[in-house]
């Protein structure tokens, strides 16, 4: 499959797609609850931190704000949570802390090692909308073994907008269709597709939880479909 | 040491710190020799391969060339050096093949397990006129770790260009005392220096060959002199 595709890297998305990003933040938020004795239902809390990613990013698109890296709007998001959340005093030292908890997400349990098989084959990249040194962080607490960190931060452009992708590929010297886009996410495949990347939907169900039921996907518009990163390692003759 | 300075990440010159650039590249160019029954002083070669660097970046310094990264000042360079050495009839892939030498050179002897030492207690980046591409490539064919890889690329702006350093401590969101810039020679270590990053030195004296003598360095002025990178990671305590 990879020798006919003529494959040369993997780009990953990564919030979703390779760590679990929902249960992670859950549980640093709780600590931080524990730890300034606040109260709060720290799943909500993760979930509306995580519903102001697209529209924080939107204002960036919009240029109702100018460029702002990932790390800046998860803490421009923060403020308004806490104040969503009654949540007060707390220190700007706190805050910073707190907003840390992007760096620190969890593996989904194949990922590490399903890079590392793929890493033997091919080149494997971070392509995500979070920003190089929440990557690079969030690599080593997690132990993803990239390549190299590309992404929406060295293009100054938010997913999915070509700019991002196309990006990354001239980065790594070379034509979108040596390039395959991995996501949980149709949308981020659909707009890699429509640059001529090739793509590898590995869907990712607990994503929002085990309450939460899962989109259906039509898989049918995808190159590949894996159930996690080890099948896609087998899939693509690694 | 380390937590004396408050380092949070090594940042690499390559050519010539991490990697054994003329070597490698005598013998790439003799099996590119070999391969096309062409006859030439391969160490010349190489030597005057490498002279062509500075005064090509220069001219993306006084911009006489627009932005061009390094592949592609390696593939002017090789042009010019094809013509000066009377190798005539070369294709235009036989070029690109032979221009992919760079991407393929051996790392000094301490160079992956020294890394791979010091990654476990700071953040090592590539810090190299290289391209994104080119440090890709080399970083799997040498086994180095990087976490990421930052450099000229990314600032479209050449070292000692400030841009170059600055842009990398900013994708890390760190301040410039946080990091520390790793590299074999003095002008390197001084721009870094003067931008408030700390510096380690790391002699490289066979960088020229066994015939060249090194150049004497005045020592002093550099945070940390190391013989090699596992000296490096013992005296900042890794």
């Amino acid at each position: 499959m990879s020798r006919a595709l003529g494959i040369k890297a993997l780009l990953f998305d990564v919030f979703g797609t390779v760590v679990d990003w929902r249960g992670s933040v859950i549980r640093e938020a709780a600590a931080f609850g524990r730890l300034y004795g606040i109260d709060a239902d720290w799943q909500a809390f993760a979930d509306a931190w995580r519903g102001k990613y697209g529209p924080f990013m939107d204002k960036v698109r919009s240029a109702a704000l100018p460029w702002t890296n990932l790390d800046g709007l998860h803490r421009l998001a923060l403020e308004e949570l806490l104040a969503e959340f009654g949540i007060e005093g707390v220190s700007d030292s706190a805050k910073a802390e707190l907003n840390l908890a992007w760096h620190r997400l969890d593996p989904w349990p194949d990922a590490p090692a399903g890079l590392a098989r793929l890493k033997a084959r091919f080149i494997i990249a971070a392509m995500s909308n979070g920003n190089v040194a929440l990557m690079t962080n969030l690599a080593r607490y997690a132990g993803l073994p990239w390549d190299c960190i590309l992404g929406a931060e060295l293009a100054r452009a938010y997913k999915p907008d070509p700019r991002t992708y196309l990006t990354g590929v001239q980065l790594l010297g070379l034509q979108p269709a040596e390039a395959m886009m991995v996501a949980a996410h149709p949308g981020d495949l659909q707009a890699a597709a429509a640059l001529g990347l090739r793509t590898a939907l590995v869907p990712r169900p607990l994503e929002r939880g085990r309450a939460a039921a899962p989109e259906p996907i039509a898989t049918e518009s995808f190159d590949v479909v894996a159930a996690d990163f080890r099948d896609l390692a087998a899939q693509l003759g690694g």
